[in-house]
């Protein structure tokens, strides 16, 4: 039996990741109350996996096994977990295993972990830390959200900037418990405390003892605000390939460091967000609840609701024309439907140029001309597709002129839309993904219509 | 005049990258034919914003750029420009200025260059390569395109297994020559020269010299397959928050190492391509020229009209009931709008999860039933809605009813086949990014306008 299940739902997993013969022996050991199965099962999983592993089962399996073996849910995969899954785990497990947990982990994961809680579960944890540890997650906490300063890690390693190799060597060999768990640089500060420069540990212990820091630092270098919004940074690391930054504060002075893995994460988590914006999604995971989905899904389906209700009222005009000739009510969709198609695909290229700062107020106009110009040979090729079917399909060649006019008009209009809705929302402060869909087919849909149903009014009847 | 242009495309700018006053100044320095200007804008700016600027201006603008300066246009700016500008960069920049660009690299980032070129564009960069450089970079293109072989760097630091923290330190402190520009860990290997573990220089200077490298290795190592492909390479870096990786042949033995740099522009580039092939555009840029956009555009909008033209069918059929009752092709658009919006909800979450991961065979039953019943609940109250509106629209109760059900079928369907389109074509090897908005349009579409009008034949007539 447990070899058919497995069988079952094998795939090819030559990748990383959880494989889903682990899952179904999990799933077989929580079923027979396994516990000593379930922990060998989990032992050699990275947190990330574990995590992934309790946001695929339902809640009744994941309480199952926080019951049966509560010791590899540790501190790092509660960092990995979804928010709605994390704020349930929380909930469950009993306080001394949370403290546990809690205490293992650095200053800056705990506060990636407290700061999407509900205040009760946020008291909790911090009420588990040591004074000095939840002196700095208060402190992190205090920095606007999305910030720098919720990104960054207190724990730095600092030179002054008349010291020479030599210097630094001998103060990271005999300050070792000092030195932070994990770092890869070492920031040259001026007496100000204000970093001028890094130096990477690769190049200090490859260059002479006698050769000055200040001498050595990388090009890369750049400062990072502490207030700085999170996305600022990762496109930062990304434009500029940094592997680390220093973090000051208002006057200039060191206050912490960036690296780049946790850039890497909000890179990630912002094209995320992006994907789902431009879907009409909103945030949240597969893991939340049907209502929360349903929630989270109904407003953008609702102002769906009203850019299709507009495009219903321009129809309505037309009733009398589409009673004459029906061949209009079957036609209509194909018109609303590629400008709407051609209207995505400009605004994902805008969206997504903005967002990279490619397009910026110095080649705007030479993209809406570019879009404008790709939608007039598109549409073109499409206009003469479609007059011949019209023309094959209801025998009345007006009808194929008018259709085709319509979707030259349409998709000429869609490919400017694609630009200049998401420009025009982006100057105005609203985020591009999250709105430009909703506009842009509004446009295309009303254009479409009365496009095709205003031409046939005038030239079939 | 210079004031006035700078005041007037100046946005907030207290982020990063190209701002456009800079630009601005380029374009009058270029307009003015001021060579020493234009050097002197260039000089301050990173490679990457260089490239960014190129990339801004037209074909035209770039030409004198390359002809006024072309000292600033060097390696790094090459690797940083999109595709299609960099080919018509090389082509124009003069063989000597390029070989001096090329000769600057780091031979990854060659590797990187050239991959993408035309043959005789990849052999004037070659041919400009010292020997060793060139092997070097001709060796990693006979590994498979996008595979971590492509990505990694040849040059790594390794020790074996026998030595202690004191061995591996006095190892580097006298041989600075022969280490890469930049290295964080050192890679210990066994006598057969497979990776056993690796060890952070941060480790390295805190250590006691007396302990052994074995006893200092990081919990996330992981040896990466030459022949892996780079997304199953960024993902793992993203999932286990790899810093750096050895890569390892087909026999397990050490050929190069993968860091997180290298790794995050990956995941940036798989973001982006999910994201352009979600909304039907393929690969590209802004910088494209209007007929390849155009030519990549076509076959998405092809495919759209297809699926247009089989919900037209459909709609044919009921002809008869659409003359005698006009109301009805009032109100389609509203039920396939809707459908489709829902579909491209519930397919767009199914695609990130599969790229994540957390989408699987365990739990996709669980995923597809949860879908079913937001669509359900959604479209009830959607169902209600139009149920209202269109009985006072058009006063007739039988065609609200008729609206109010088609609604509910058709949000329902909408989520069925928004999760299950993608996870069968996953299945099939298709990339569900690519081909899944079409299938589920399709379905939306033929679901939502049979529904409709084949409830409204049997009820209203």
């Amino acid at each position: 039996m447990a070899e058919e299940i497995t069988e079952q739902v094998e795939r090819e997993d030559d990748g990383y990741g959880l494989d889903n013969r682990t899952v179904a022996a999990v799933r077989l050991a929580v079923a027979a109350g396994d516990g000593p199965r379930l922990g060998a099962l989990l032992e050699p999983l990275h947190a990330a996996d574990i995590a992934d592993l309790l946001e695929q089962m339902d809640s009744g399996h994941r309480r199952e096994i926080l019951l049966l073996d509560p010791s590899h849910v540790d501190g790092e995969v509660l960092s990995e977990l979804d928010d709605s899954i994390r704020e349930e785990v929380i909930e469950f497990l009993p306080r001394n295993v949370l403290a546990d947990a809690v205490r293992d982990l650095e200053s800056d994961d705990v506060v990636d972990l407290v700061e999407d809680l509900e205040e009760p579960q946020q008291a909790a944890i911090l009420d588990a830390l040591e004074d000095a540890d939840r002196v700095a997650v208060e402190q992190a906490l205090s920095y606007p959200e999305y910030s720098a300063g919720r990104l960054m890690q207190r724990e730095v390693v600092a030179a002054p900037e008349h010291w020479n190799v030599g210097d630094a060597i001998d103060y990271l060999r005999s300050n070792k418990k000092k030195l932070p768990e994990e770092f890869y640089h070492i920031i040259v500060v001026d007496p100000r405390m204000k970093p001028v420069g890094y130096v990477t540990l690769g190049k200090l212990l490859s260059t002479k003892r006698s050769v000055p820091l200040t001498g050595i630092l990388e090009d890369s270098f750049r400062a990072i605000p502490v207030t700085q919004p999170e996305s600022e940074v990762a496109y930062a690391f990304n434009q500029y390939h940094l592997i680390s930054a220093p973090v000051v504060d208002d006057e200039g002075r060191l206050v912490g460091m960036i690296t780049i893995d946790d850039a890497m994460i909000v890179l990630d988590e912002e094209h995320e967000e992006d994907i789902m914006r431009l879907a009409g999604v909103g945030e949240g995971s597969l893991s939340d609840r049907v209502i929360e989905t349903t929630k989270r899904r109904f407003p953008w389906l609702f102002v769906n609701l009203i850019t299709a209700i507009l495009a219903s009222l321009v129809i309505a005009q037309f009733e009398a024309t589409i009673a004459q000739f029906v061949a209009l009510a079957v036609l209509m969709p194909i018109v609303a439907s590629m400008g709407g198609n051609a209207g995505t695909q400009s605004l994902t290229v805008a969206v997504r140029a903005i967002a990279t700062k490619d397009l910026t107020g110095s080649n705007v106009w030479r993209v809406v001309r570019r879009e404008a110009l790709v939608g007039l040979v598109n549409g073109s090729i499409f206009a003469l597709v479609m007059g011949v079917i019209g023309i094959l399909w209801f025998g009345t060649p007006m009808l194929g002129v008018v259709i085709g006019v319509a979707m030259v008009v349409n998709l000429v209009i869609a490919g400017l839309a694609g630009i200049l809705v998401p420009v025009a929302l982006d100057r105005f402060g609203v985020d591009p993904a999250l709105a430009s869909g909703a506009f842009v087919t509004t446009v295309t849909d009303v254009v479409g219509f009365f496009a095709f149903l205003g031409l046939a009014a005038v030239l079939l009847l």
